[in-house]
């Protein structure tokens, strides 16, 4: 596997050595750093799937918000992207209960009591590291109710994803309920190589094996040559650090990037905003501010160099003449003119960008970014003096969100 | 109809008059503002759906990207939610081709295969204003050849929406293809209220006369108020304009304002940066940077005081001890707790935000917000002093991408 990441012209390198010399890898946190390297934990994952996964289960329904279910969405989005729910013919698929929105709630409980008729055919992974989560609690509350009016032993169809002696561990071992445990020293935005990530992946058939395999492979210090261009940006006041991913399916990968840094790094009044944006599809709406407006932002462009499929265009176009060099062109030829003309607008402009090169958009090289990134934000919570592990800012709205629930 | 926008009380009360007076009605582009007020225009749309839309119908493709999708996607997902793919029963539905990206392309073809045998079930609405857009010509070849290779007479099952007199109307009325226009003076951001957003709603069955209904009472004060407080908040250096949509089934509504804000306003290195969050889900990744982070940002909170659909909790709870308060609640007020701890939280820690209330997510309150939105752009243009009609920084890339297309 061939990992690249390319760093732009326009820093320094002697600014640049400067920075990564203060980044020694014994300053990442290991409890998060060495997780792919558990063959145990890895191990208890795929023997909690032997026992709960039968060929009869169709949906995989993953309860869980934030840190407890972004990594798993993030994989599976980029693995079956945007029209899952029109592929019919594979099975299991993944559906994920993130929030409590009334409306949603109403339409799942809709397709539930119609595509539901067997408790073999789903699989309800509940995960919470606190076990406290409001909506997650609230939809493990709904999910059982509709399973336990349906079938008998319902809460054998449940596995539950929780800190060891958390309330929520500690009711499910009094109810005998499948458990599996997230290491204590390990955040929810960090968690996607524990069980609360690989489980779910691993019930709906995908290698999580590669994924590990990817994340072990990863080379540290590209990772500190990262986190340091992007610390000399937010120094020069480029506050937007912009995700600019080329695929459409790794829009979830985005929103993963984007609890990880700004949990991570926004804290004393520090910290810099994320944003993510999708290739080719919104430079047809951000592209005249990314390059005509402030120059207060600063862009990684991800992309695969080899795409699974590709579809090419007839030699003979219907609507001719319209756009110059298009017969015979493929789509993955289409992707890349605009990627490269949308980098070369950049170096023309003296736009700030690096580039995040995957070899394909396999499982492996997936694992591989997700530990890009999660090493990165380590070493940038190191060179920003931040402590890039907890989140006290969050209480700040939890603690009202309890007192008005308590008042009814 | 009670649309409620509610200033925050941060900024002072005579800063803030003195920037509406600037704001006289007279500074709205008319072309733009007057687009719901055009019975012509929806009788024009309705009449084309008359002609193309049969009881057949599975499928409305709608190609186009930008300014010629969002307002059209943007509704329909307000409307059918993320479950929308899982949701077998309600046909027709709405596809949104707007990416060449190669997996999503191969997927789609599949399903095109499986799903259509019959050129009545699929509609194909191609929309481009300049009718040169390369991902929307490339993907308009594609399903041609899909639909020519098994159907005789499948330009019939086109609708081509473009500026009158472009190469693209020119093309298609020599081949004597439907056609749609879009009126000169009205860019692909402001497109919404033209058949280029009412014809793909209306062919898949919503009341577009309600939404321009929804657009034409909305007050225009509200928006002045409202750019007024943005601009004040620009000048105290908080360039982050966050969008806090307390509704997932909003989010593309929230990639309809990013277009709208950052192509109009992000020129002569002026703008600002639109973000969109999503609650109560995004709480639970950037709450920590909106807390604790840089105090770079503004926000509006936008949320509907009604939900169509409720689902309640049972009075006795499976997990219980969890989280206090839980017992028979319903999911529109956990929804609402959420919010207003959010609320709270933002105004203890003396961080700007204004809301926006609808008095709930129907066609009539969303076409309102659109408006809303439209005319608090155009006003900020008027106080940013920045043409908020054009987008010449979008050719940096466009030029770059042509060239190397060319070379092939």
């Amino acid at each position: 596997m061939k990992f690249l990441f390319q760093p732009s012209a326009l820093v320094l390198r002697s600014a640049l050595s400067k920075l990564v010399k203060r980044l020694d890898p014994s300053l990442i946190q290991d409890d998060v750093a060495r997780l792919p390297f558990d063959r145990g934990l890895i191990n208890r994952v795929l023997k909690m799937r032997a026992a709960k996964v039968n060929k009869k289960l169709k949906y995989v329904i993953v309860i869980g918000i934030g840190g407890s279910n972004l990594g798993a969405k993030a994989i599976y989005d980029a693995m079956y992207g945007a029209f899952d729910g029109l592929m019919e013919e594979r099975f299991p698929k993944m559906l994920f209960l993130d929030t409590t929105d009334p409306e949603f709630l109403f339409a799942f409980s809709r397709f539930f009591k119609r595509e539901i008729k067997h408790a073999d055919q789903v699989l309800i992974n509940v995960i919470s590291k606190s076990g406290t989560t409001t909506e997650s609690v609230a939809n493990a509350e709904w999910v059982m109710g509709w399973m336990k009016r349906r079938f008998k032993n319902a809460a054998d169809r449940f596995v539950i994803t929780t800190d060891v002696g958390s309330k929520l561990w500690n009711l499910a071992e009094a109810r005998e309920m499948a458990r599996l445990s997230i290491p204590k020293m390990v955040g929810g935005r960090y968690s996607v190589f524990t069980a609360a990530g690989l489980f779910p992946l691993a019930a709906v058939g995908l290698d999580v094996k590669e994924l590990c395999r990817g994340a072990r492979e990863m080379p540290q210090r590209d990772a500190a040559v990262s986190a340091s261009i992007i610390f000399h940006h937010l120094k020069h006041d480029r506050t937007i650090y912009d995700h600019f991913f080329f695929h459409p399916e790794l829009e979830t990968l985005g929103k993963w990037v984007r609890q990880l840094i700004a949990e991570s790094l926004g804290k004393n009044g520090k910290g810099m905003t994320p944003t993510v944006t999708i290739g080719s599809t919104d430079l047809h709406s951000v592209a005249q501010l990314l390059y005509g407006g402030p120059r207060d932002k600063f862009s990684t462009f991800v992309w695969a160099e080899k795409s699974t499929h590709d579809v090419k265009l007839p030699r003979s176009l219907f609507f001719r003449g319209l756009v110059e060099g298009l017969p015979s062109q493929s789509a993955q030829k289409i992707m890349q003119a605009i990627l490269h003309g949308a980098k070369r607008a950049c170096r023309n402009e003296e736009l700030p960008f690096t580039e995040t090169i995957l070899p394909d958009l396999s499982l492996r090289s997936l694992g591989g970014f997700l530990q890009f990134k999660m090493i990165e934000t380590m070493f940038l919570g190191k060179l920003l003096k931040v402590n890039a592990f907890d989140q006290p800012a969050v209480e700040l709205y939890k603690k009202e969100t309890r007192r008005i629930l308590k008042q009814g």
